[in-house]
């Protein structure tokens, strides 16, 4: 190590001590990979002892997407973080936002960087970043970065110091995976020269003055992530459906071939790609995606992967172990983008992408709910569906028609939030089956949803609803009935179940 | 005329009687700006025949977006519209929607021509289109069309004949005014290169086969217009709000000089660019919208105007005449385009756009309703509110506090359906004042949005909503009580005030 950085080598408790109360942190990671895990976790401690004495001390936290135990919840659960923006997933973290002691702003991810580069909120002052090397040149730092881009270049950019976390589970190989590009700021113009899922238009770190990295911690440990639920007969049936809908399409001509897909978190998107993988008449392909999950492993065994470009490496341990023995084999099959770029709408609208994303609801006349349980409880946020779904060459919203035990149709009159709405919506899919949506006006599109997407345990109650509004609503357009349109969800609450 | 086209010049009643039963139309036509105004009411004259011998004749209409009455109105009224594609202002067809009799398909207006395209909605097989006029060029034709691009060069391009009516109201002095640009389609790649609103990156005019016109009409008809109000006390107080938080952004650096604005249609964004077009301290201005409206004129007279790029001239009457008078020396100062370029998410994104789009309602947390008044009855549509909100640098929303003398609140504790929800706004104005809910959880939004923006009559109510629901609702994050969140809508339609 370069004798200046060598110099910068500190602990995370050091680090930690040099954070002020009220202060603005970026930081690395996305969904949750790359993400900073010893100087969080100090800071929670420090925060604790602090709040032991009876100071009070809070901090917000602005990261690319959900990130580690190590950070979200170690600071959450030290009751230290006051802001929280954008998607998280962490249990007690959620548990905060929803009893109100966190304040959350969820805002789509394509945004994220753009919003601080702007000013639109308050700036980061500190970054604290996952790195897996550091160069000098000069009076420049080159930070080659860890699992994921996020909007870690935008951080470091704005922040007026950076920690790192120099972490060697991936290690040197890891560099040259990444391609790091921040677009222009208004009032200059910028075309996003990207016109392949493979395209790397920036380079592979980020530079910076040498005198903001003001600190530096060296670690070995593993992105903390969860493994991959086997594929159920739900996520089967889905993935199915979507398979034998894309055939048709391009059967029809409305689907070329060659279009890049983006699949959102989780087991259902897991099991669709797994299930592209092993389908025979799946053409070689591409992800131009967020996260990029252990599915990719198959797809490439399956001599399918043209490229994998995402925003993180978002792999189970076991994945994280296959990527590594496997790195230069598979050094031309991904590509690791700044989530700004990954989930551009200017992009995904010109790459033509398709777009899987899965819902908490959908309501029978287009809207999707993708954030709030009951319309009050924050689930994770909105991520990059809005990002995605908004221009994609064809969205899908894909939840299974029904949740605890039947106690729930994740079909209903209305969506108890909208994240989604009738206007940006095209394809839905339960395991009971795919709706075409488009073209369609709002009743014949609830027919529709009602028929091939609900669960017959709620066909007859949906019917009713909507038979009701067309017979006493003013306007036949969307024939709801404001005084019902929640009977659903207020039936649950009352009862444990929508049932009647 | 060049003889070829000499033999297809016809009568409105000659082409209306070759369209089919069934059939889907693309018309030229935006905002009600160049559209076909004698052929729809000769189609419409006999449909009504038709229907007067018991024949069963309907046809489907897609547009650019609001069509005159002599296409939307005459086409409603007779009854022989089926489904009605993106936008629309029209009384009768409303009425026909809202009984149900119309199937309206809401879409963002820069998505129609790329949806048609993709052959995701049922392509149109005969367009009709007014022009200006019609070169012949070897086996092409060149049409150069009226005072609006809408989608017009795609319907062009897709169908299988086209009927034009060719109006000399602004007449050959038009040619010229007109970029059409027709973005290349999947599984091809287009950089859209456009980097500023005053840029030309297509052709004048739009060249098909000559052999596909197989008709023509002439005409001398003016846009059929309304004129706009006085400014009234409330739009006034909105414009004085917007142009308080711009100048305010500009003097704390949030905000850099010269980025293009889009308003919506309507007097309340006439108003804020008429007082933009008075304010001494607004340096010269460039439009990028998508309806240019009589308010450019005060800001030409001003000598702020740089450029007004936009997909229609929507000038009244008065307005229609100034423009022809003053053509020649204003031809630099206007550029017209397809509405998915006008309105093109990357474009306005990459441009910076300040947008402000008037709202029906909206919500303490955050959320828009443009479209359904009480949830159920469609007013004019989502139309390019989407397309811009969605990725402007700055996105505005405004609205009077209340309407129909104070017993309608606009701020309302649940929007009756979301066109833009809490993910995607960031400022409100109302008469009373402009809300920055830009990086607010939100509860601090909602306190802010009651605060500010909502009138003195509703405020207490809102409040003990938000309290209510802060004391009871299972999630503190959006604390809202699904058995309430209507009470404001429901009271209305039982009682005729939101007022308890």
């Amino acid at each position: 190590m370069n004798a200046t950085l060598k110099s910068l080598v500190s602990t995370p408790q050091a680090l930690a001590a040099l954070i002020k109360n009220g202060e603005v942190i970026g930081v690395s990671g996305f969904t949750p990979s790359g993400y900073p895990k010893v100087i969080p976790t100090a800071l929670a401690e420090r925060g604790k002892a602090l709040k032991a004495d009876g100071v009070d001390f809070g901090i917000s936290l602005y990261t690319g997407a959900s990130v580690g135990d190590e950070c979200d919840g170690a600071l959450a659960r030290a009751g230290i973080m006051k802001v929280r923006m954008p998607y998280q997933s962490n249990k007690d973290l959620r548990n905060g936002i929803n009893n109100g002691t966190i304040q959350y702003f969820d805002q789509h991810l394509s945004h994220m960087a753009k919003l601080v580069r702007q000013g639109s909120v308050p700036r980061p002052t500190t970054a604290i970043i996952e790195a897996v090397d550091v160069e000098v040149h000069g009076d420049k730092a080159r930070v080659f970065l860890a699992g994921s881009g996020g909007c870690s270049a935008t951080y470091m950019l704005v922040a007026d110091r950076i920690f790192i976390e120099l972490n060697s589970h991936y290690g040197l190989a890891l560099k040259g995976f990444h391609d790091i590009y921040i677009p222009e700021s208004q009032p200059f113009v910028d075309v996003i020269p990207l016109k392949s899922p493979s395209d790397r238009i920036g380079k592979p770190y980020v530079e910076v003055a040498l005198s903001k990295i003001q600190g530096i911690v060296e670690t070995n440990m593993p992105d903390k992530m969860g493994g991959f639920e086997p594929v159920d007969a739900e996520s089967a049936a889905i993935a199915a459906h979507i398979l034998d809908f894309l055939a048709f399409e391009r059967k029809h001509g409305r689907l070329p071939e060659g279009l890049p897909y983006q699949s959102g978190v989780g087991n259902v998107a897991n099991a669709v790609l797994a299930a592209m993988a092993k389908d025979p008449n799946q053409k070689p392909l591409s992800l131009y995606t967020e996260v990029i999950q252990d599915s990719v492993f198959e797809i490439i065994e399956n001599d399918k992967l043209i490229i994998a470009s995402g925003a993180s490496l978002t792999f189970s341990i076991a994945g994280q172990q296959k990527f590594k023995d496997n790195i230069e084999k598979w050094r031309d099959k991904f590509v690791i983008r700044q989530q700004e770029i990954s989930n551009n709408p200017e992009l995904v609208r010109r790459l033509g992408t398709i777009s899987m994303n899965t819902a908490i609801e959908m309501d029978i006349f287009g809207n999707v709910n993708s954030t709030h349980i009951m319309g009050t409880q924050m689930m994770n946020g909105i991520g990059g569906s809005g990002d995605f779904a908004r221009n994609a060459y064809l969205p899908i919203f894909m939840t299974s028609s029904t949740a605890k035990d039947r106690a729930i149709s994740c079909i209903v009159p209305m969506v108890s939030h909208t994240d989604h709405h009738e206007h940006s919506t095209q394809i839905f899919v339960t395991e009971r089956g795919l709706c075409d949506l488009r073209g369609l006006a709002p009743v014949p599109r609830a027919r529709k949803v009602i028929e091939i997407c609900a669960h017959p345990d709620y066909q007859p109650l949906l019917t009713e609803y909507l038979d009701y509004g067309l017979k006493n609503a003013k306007g036949k357009h969307t024939p709801h009935t404001l005084s019902r349109a929640f009977e659903f969800h207020t039936r649950f609450l009352e009862t444990g179940t929508m049932k009647l």
